[in-house]
């Protein structure tokens, strides 16, 4: 019952006829479907907009989220409710049907991602401290599991006595109601499988140097970290886990390049466009070109800068890239087949996130610095609308609730 | 504003606190999400049930929609209506949030399907008389455009002195506010782009004899129809026109089989997964294994009669096969990737159709001569719950708004 009701039901009626006017727009306002909805982050004031993607529209904004910087999204099945992780710890749960925050937990101190389960019963969120992954119920956000990450021994207790552990890195939801994330300090994959009911832990170890972040293919296959400490990357194939983790693209990374490196890319940013991936690649002004059969380099796509997100169009014909500071004012198009340039778009300063609808007509990117987004036609690559966000960073569209990793 | 608004404003009041318990009811009924719904299709009664996957419920039937036997359904890009094709001509837009007809048309005298644009704007229909495609504004079912068939020159007029024109079949969308068919009788496939607003035609002819129905895979590339007339297919890759209509799977069809085909199966049941296509053989016990780089035939898999429909999990790692009358009271499971069969059940009389929960938890099917459907785990296949459904056939989740060519 929403609190016009209660206001309405406490006072006994007595404004009745106005009452049923506010009731009927209430009414109206509640059939909405969730199909072309999104919610945007706007990392500084610690507000979400929920946003309608077939009017082009922001349809309300939602305050009191904490901190949201580097927050990411994952939604319920139903596509009702958006669960926020914030880097403060906070899990906050979305209703966009309402525009109001349903329900909102501190789960730990430092957080940085989570993952929602098949079935879409459990919620799990990735923690830097203390270090592992907690596990919700995600309709009451009640805890369900909590892993602790790995000890690191090496190191000297915490403050309050408890040992330090490993963080928690590139969580994502695999089928068969498993999580799949990575441990940076310990250098471990772990699969955390509930699909009895009970929690059963598979540990990989010694998977390669800091994994820092990773993807999982879209039909729920493969697992692949990236590696801070050292070239390559790690590679788990889940239809074959006794083959363990293997080691792939051995010169991808920092090598000893001579340019700086100015930000990791995104890994969950990698184009899966038939055979091939389209890598950002790290600290080079490069896009490249990955075999996905043989995961070995087919070719490099000389870009703008050092790419950032490397997003394929929801038909594979085109991947849109953007780029690091200081040349995150830009965007670069390419054909997925030629690997030509199509297009060079100059939106505005920090182009931070781009999010296609669901069947790629077109792409929202968030342009932090101009507090704004725009809506682009993937085809023609025309500006279509320009919408106000305060500082936007990530774009999430409800249809993810039905993908795999997403 | 609905029937009990109405009501209670026209008593103006009078009953107020009883009124408000109404209305509360009603609004709370109005919240509800779309993202896990479905409708399914009772054929012998020209009625919908519209479904909730996530508690396995069936939340209401619809009544009035004509003949729905070879039914199908798209839904709207915000997942609110369903576009239901009925074999009379009708089309009907249910609205799958008040559980009830939006609009109803008779835009035809026999209709064999339909398709959604890209951008959510168009509905297609494919009509076999008078043979040709429809085209309708989404929201109002207005007339848009009319595209006639080819004239049958060797046949008769119609009585009223028309000429006969070819059956259209295999309608698709493909990105790029385009919609593919084939023309059965005049042996062509045509597309119809409306991206500049105005209607493009872009036609094949000799494409191979009598096709009977088509699919397009899951990035909007490959358009595929299947040959009554002849064995074989006929490729269109929509990325290369310059390339016309290929000739694939040179022995793939009837064939001189010496088995009865009691059925020709659907050709939107093909299973993609990874680089393969399963594809159900016609006539033959078989489930074919095709490469998708080569299209040729490289294995088959034995199977317990003819098969209708071969659907891949979402995941890829099984394909679930139904079969032709009168062995269509069975269904197999096979692994894609060692071709291994994993489980024969038998649900009861006529599986007419399966759907997938978007992320591949679980399997509805329609049993029709047991007028139920009946949801598997699709790990486990063991039967998790079963709900009354009158000779139900066709079922089609509300995911199916965010994928070309569903």
């Amino acid at each position: 019952m929403n609190n016009k009701f209660k206001l309405f039901i406490g006072a006994f009626c007595v404004l009745a006829l106005q009452a049923c006017s506010t009731i009927t727009t209430d009414s109206k306002a509640t059939l909405r479907p969730t199909g072309d909805l999104g919610v945007i982050i706007e990392r500084a004031t610690g507000q979400v907009q929920v946003v309608n993607h077939t009017s082009k529209e922001i349809i309300s904004e939602v305050d009191g989220l904490g901190d949201l910087s580097h927050a990411s999204i994952v939604f319920s099945r139903d596509q009702r409710y958006a669960y926020v992780f914030g880097r403060d710890g906070g899990l906050t749960k979305v209703d966009v049907l309402t525009d109001k925050i349903d329900k909102r937990i501190i789960q730990s101190g430092n957080s940085i991602g989570g993952a929602i389960s098949q079935d879409g019963k459990l919620v799990a969120v990735s923690n830097y401290t203390p270090g592992g992954v907690k596990v919700f119920n995600s309709e009451t956000l009640e805890l369900v599991a909590t892993i602790p990450a790995s000890v690191l021994t090496h190191k000297p207790a915490n403050k309050d006595g408890t040992p330090v552990r490993s963080k928690v890195v590139g969580l994502v939801d695999a089928p068969g109601q498993k999580f799949v994330f990575s441990l940076f300090d310990s250098h471990e994959i772990w699969i955390a499988d509930f699909s009895t009911g009970e929690l059963a832990l598979t540990k990989f170890s010694d998977i390669g140097l800091f994994p820092y972040d990773a993807l999982i293919s879209p039909d729920g296959r493969y697992y692949i970290a990236g590696l801070f400490g050292e070239d390559g990357m790690a590679l788990l194939d889940l239809w074959h886990l006794e083959k363990g983790v293997q080691h792939i693209l051995k010169d991808y990374g920092k090598g000893d390049k001579k340019l700086p490196v100015y930000k990791m890319p995104h890994l969950e940013g990698w184009a899966m466009a038939g055979d091939f991936a389209f890598v950002p690649a790290v600290g080079q002004h490069k896009v490249l070109v990955v075999n996905t059969k043989t995961w070995q380099q087919v070719a490099e796509i000389n870009a703008h800068s050092q790419p950032i997100f490397v997003m394929a169009q929801p038909d594979n014909r085109q991947i849109w890239v953007n780029f690091a500071f200081p040349e995150n004012n830009t965007i670069q198009v390419f054909n997925t087949e030629t690997f030509e340039l199509v297009n060079t778009l100059q939106p505005g300063p920090a182009v931070l996130h781009m999010e296609f609808t669901p069947r790629g007509e077109h792409v929202w990117m968030s342009v932090r610095d101009n507090n704004e987004i725009q809506v682009y036609d993937t085809k023609t690559q025309q500006l279509l609308k320009t919408l106000n966000s305060k500082s936007p960073s990530g774009i999430f569209f409800t249809n993810r609730a039905h993908h795999i990793g997403l």
